[in-house]
C-alpha cells in the first residue's frame, strides 16, 4: 500500500489557556506511534499508510475528549498519489 | 455511539473540465449509503457514527482514483461533541 | 472582475455553550452585506468579488472578538476560476 | 496591530506534474516579501499583520493564475489572538 500524507489540526473546546496542553497530548500520542511526522504551527502532518494514519487521527480525538474537551473540531487534510507521496518531496527545497 | 458531523471536500487532480464529473461519482456514492448528508458548494457534510462516516471518506478516495485521478487532495472536517451533534442544530435558523 | 466562492468556518475560543451565539453574529453580518451566501453545517459559503468577500471575512473576525472571543481560529476556502465560478454550478444537481 | 498566523495551501488546477512548479512560484513570492514563514508539507504558514498576510495570500493566487492555472482552490487558516500569536509558541517544543 502506497504512503499518503495526512495533516491533523485539532481544536478542542477547552478554556483558551488549556488549548496547548490538550493538543500536546495528541502530539505525544502521534510521537509514540513511530510514524514519520512534522509538527507545524497549524497542523501536524504524518506520512504512512492511509489506514494507519486515520486510526491515529481517531485516537487523537479520543485523547482530546479524555483530557476534558466537551467538543472537538478538527481539520484533516489528505494528500494521496497513485504511486505514493512523501512529505520530503514537498519541503526538501525549503529546509 | 454519538453522532458526529464530517465534511468532505475532495479535489481530484484531473483536467479542470472533468472535476465535477469525478466529484459527482463520490457524491453518488455518499447518496447510496443512506447517511444523512448535505451537498454544499465546497464540501459535502454527513451526519452519523464516526467509523461509518470515515469509511465513506475512504471509499470516496478510492472512487476518485478509479475515475482517473492521479492524485487526490482532500479536506475533511470533523465536529464531535460529547453528547452528539446534528447538522440541523447548526443550520435550522438559516433554512 | 470575476466572481469567486469563499467559505468561512469560524471557531471562536469561547465556552462551548456560547459558540453558536457568537458564530450567529458573524452570519448576521454576512446577511446584512447583501452578498449571495449559503449557510452550511460547517461553513458559510459566499459568492462575489474577491476583495469584497475577503473584507467580509476580516469583519467577521472583528465581530467575533467584539463578542468575547479571546482567540479565533478560522478556515477560509477560496475557489477561483479564470472565467468566474458560481455556487450554483456546484450544487444545482443536489437541491 | 498584533501578529496573527495565516496558513496557505494552494491547489492549482494544472497537470499533476506541474503542481510543484506552480506552487513554488507562490512560495518564492512569500520568501521575497520578508515575512516570517515556515513551509510545511501541506501548507505554508506566515506570521505578521493580518492585512499584510492577506495581501500576500491574494498575490499568491494571482501568481498561480499567471503560471497557467485555469482554476485555484485554496485553504487559508487564520489563527488570531487578542494579544497576538507567534508560530514559535506552537512549535518550539517540537523543533
Amino acid at each position: 500500500m502506497k504512503n499518503v500524507n495526512v495533516s491533523l489540526q485539532i481544536l478542542p473546546a477547552v478554556p483558551e489557556n488549556k488549548i496547548y496542553d490538550v493538543v500536546d497530548k495528541a502530539i505525544e500520542y502521534i510521537q509514540s506511534t513511530g510514524v514519520k511526522y512534522i509538527v507545524g504551527p497549524m497542523e501536524t502532518t504524518m506520512e504512512g499508510e492511509y489506514d494507519v494514519l486515520m486510526e491515529i487521527v481517531k485516537k487523537c480525538h479520543e485523547i482530546v475528549f479524555e483530557h476534558g474537551a466537551e467538543r472537538v473540531v478538527s481539520v484533516v487534510k489528505i494528500d494521496a498519489k497513485k504511486n505514493g507521496v512523501t512529505m520530503d518531496e514537498k519541503i526538501y527545497k525549503y529546509r
